[in-house]
């Protein structure tokens, strides 16, 4: 028998899949106040202003690209040898040393966790990932048929995991812990104690784990930030990372996944990772073909400047909302991202982050996200790229509209 | 309880996925002969030899917008406004209308690809793809599960389908007609009343196309290429296309799906790809920038020139192969591939393609690549885009080792 009609329907892994920010944003009626020009502090991408663009020798490389005719050509599936070993010399560490091999090129570090997830899971397993956290985690999951299980984080210890909670979370049909540090929305950045003991649970209970490193140097001052891998000698990862956040060029879509496998345990993860590379064929040339520039070249003062703004901006938001009763901001130690509790039994008439922010954008013009969307109801995250004097006029609208729904 | 033991097993899905061509190749023992240079006729990329490069409007275009800083930040998931629109402008038809709407760029033509497959059909669920036929069709087939079912092109018949025996595939289990004009690797261009017949075929089955059209307008003097969308009122159509082989740029990973749907019947695929884009977050975003310069500013006279060219290459091979002994060359009518038919009973120690082409690298270092990987027996590929000489290098070549080896 075959069809009778025109009745097509998408299907389960389309019907699956879904991104929790759009899904909960387009819950919302998002309708400024007329009166109030819109301050949106709500997307995480630091291009929006205009005022962090990249570094001018990060252009030049890819004009250069551009002009040589040379990066015009398809490349290996896993990417440019010479972007693999750009990679791969500026992440390798004495502990967890890395060559060319160990590197794959994906199409921004969204397509090396697509590839991590797809190679580690089958559908039906599931991966730990974190509450709060990075919402593509479940979204890749979801289509997949892949389950998630969220493993809580703690704010009064600055993000770090709940790890009686993450082990209550392990069984047989467990594929992998993912870890996002530093991370998205927290901005926290984990000490090397509580990576070492997050890598004694994994050992223990024999899982791999997906290290989303997108952030990484991307800390304050005072703070170091540590990568996973050269912490373990037996616990084999799959660590992600990408240009999109320190080069401030997210749309260039150019990420890597590097593996870090000392004892030969991803031998069947490595294959098929390859052979999953070949669906797609990888990421844009010119930007590969300048990554060595990129990685190498760029003066360190350009990451610092941008951390230095940031961390400002991280200061005066912790000041500025700290003031305000009714809030509980938690100071992040990196990234771009800054999380702010709402007690909610002290409004009259917010119902929970979702109203929060719905009331808030109609009445002052501000747009924040509400931390649903990273499975973490009541806190909303501010991006702090956005500049200064846009951040104190949204905080002063954030402290009378506090005011005016406080009990 | 959980795991005892390191035991990293791959998912299934890496485990289905497998590149036919990569496979195909691994087997074979690639030696060239020491006192000659390797000429590889293999690779689909026109721009390995460096005798086609992209119109410097296109090199422009691309500076111009990584100078702009403004080409730097996430898009939305389907692409710039800016970008679509250009597409939509560009591939519009009286009779198959398209707005900005209907178009999602995606990462290459192999990007759309996935998109159309995945919103359409399920696993267990089967395709129906050409034989010979493009690989990736089966690779990502593979990779989700769906079933595959190779359809015949007649070689006699200009690589026509055999339509009998497209029909006989059909089930209910059948989600899609995959169709590849003009086509990798036969080189063919359908006409107006084949591409009829199919979408005829397409109706009375009610199947939804896959259309690959990333050779649209690549065809030679004489021939006119006919987009499929503007053939039917009914049936629903996603086409595929991109900037891959038009521009002489397949490493910068931008094509671009065109959904045409002129009765709502891909309500629901239309949400399903939406959803779908999100997983990824699309392409670079200085080529999609540079969209509209490339599709509305670039010289007509570039294609032609480039398809000139491929045309008298298509020629001499014609005429070169058509005088060596048991090959049967097949003239292509666009594109910037070459099949040749090999008689193998005429040969006195060929077995078969793979055989012919291992020979033929060890003895004569000309690299073709076997037709099997196009799940197409005792022909091989040529990629006509190699520079003359040393296409006619190859051809001598080809010539005295087919006199040695015949009967
Ligand atoms: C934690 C985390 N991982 C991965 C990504 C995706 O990075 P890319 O843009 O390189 O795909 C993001 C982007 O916001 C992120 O916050
Ligand atoms: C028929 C066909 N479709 C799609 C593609 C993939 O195009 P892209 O490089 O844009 O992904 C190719 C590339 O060779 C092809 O031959």
């Amino acid at each position: 028998m075959t069809r009778t009609g025109w009745d097509v329907k998408q299907s389960e892994t389309a019907k699956h899949t879904s991104n929790p920010i759009r899904a909960i944003v387009d819950q919302l009626k998002i309708v400024p106040c007329p009166g109030k020009d819109l301050i949106s502090v709500s997307i995480g991408d630091p291009t929006v202003f205009g005022n962090l663009p990249t570094h001018d020798s990060v252009v030049d490389a890819v004009i250069d690209a551009v002009k040589s005719s040379k990066a015009n050509g398809y490349t290996h599936s896993t990417g440019y040898e010479h972007a693999r070993e750009a990679v791969a010399e500026r992440y390798s560490h004495p502990d967890a040393p890395l060559t060319s091999k160990d590197v794959i090129i994906a199409s921004g570090c969204s397509g090396a966790l697509d590839l991590a997830i797809t190679a580690l899971a089958n559908p039906g397993q599931n991966i730990l990932i974190p509450r709060p956290g990075f919402s593509l985690y479940q979204t890749l999951a979801d289509s997949k048929g892949i389950k998630v299980r969220h493993y809580n984080l703690l704010p009064e210890k600055n993000w770090e995991i709940d790890l009686e909670h993450l082990q209550s979370l392990v069984d047989d049909q467990t594929a992998a812990i993912v870890v996002n540090n530093p991370s998205n929305p927290c901005g926290s950045n984990y000490s090397r104690a509580h990576l070492l003991d997050i890598l004694q649970l994994a050992e223990k209970n024999f899982l791999p784990i997906i290290s989303d490193e997108i952030y990484a140097d991307m800390v304050f001052s005072g703070q170091v930030f540590e990568p996973m891998a050269p912490l373990t000698k037996t616990v084999p990862i799959l660590a992600c990372g990408g240009i999109a956040k320190q080069f401030l060029v997210p749309g260039w879509r150019v990420g890597w996944l590097m593996i870090h496998d000392r004892n030969n345990t991803f031998k069947e993860i490595r294959e098929g990772l390859l052979k999953l590379t070949t669906l797609i064929l990888g990421a844009n040339t010119i930007v590969q073909d300048a990554l060595p520039t990129m990685l190498h070249k760029t003066p360190r003062g350009f990451l610092t400047a941008t951390l230095a703004t940031i961390e400002e901006h991280a200061k005066l938001s912790y000041e500025m909302l700290g003031k305000i009763d009714g809030l509980v901001p938690i100071m992040p130690q990196g990234t771009m991202y800054f999380m702010v509790g709402i007690q909610i039994e002290k409004f009259k008439d917010i119902a929970n982050d979702m109203d929060f922010v719905q009331k808030l954008v109609t009445e002052q013009s501000v747009f924040a996200l509400p931390a649903s969307c990273f499975a973490y109801p009541n806190f909303f995250r501010i991006v702090i790229t956005v500049p200064k004097d846009k951040l104190k006029i949204a905080y002063e609208r954030l402290a009378e509209f506090c005011a005016q729904h406080r009990k």
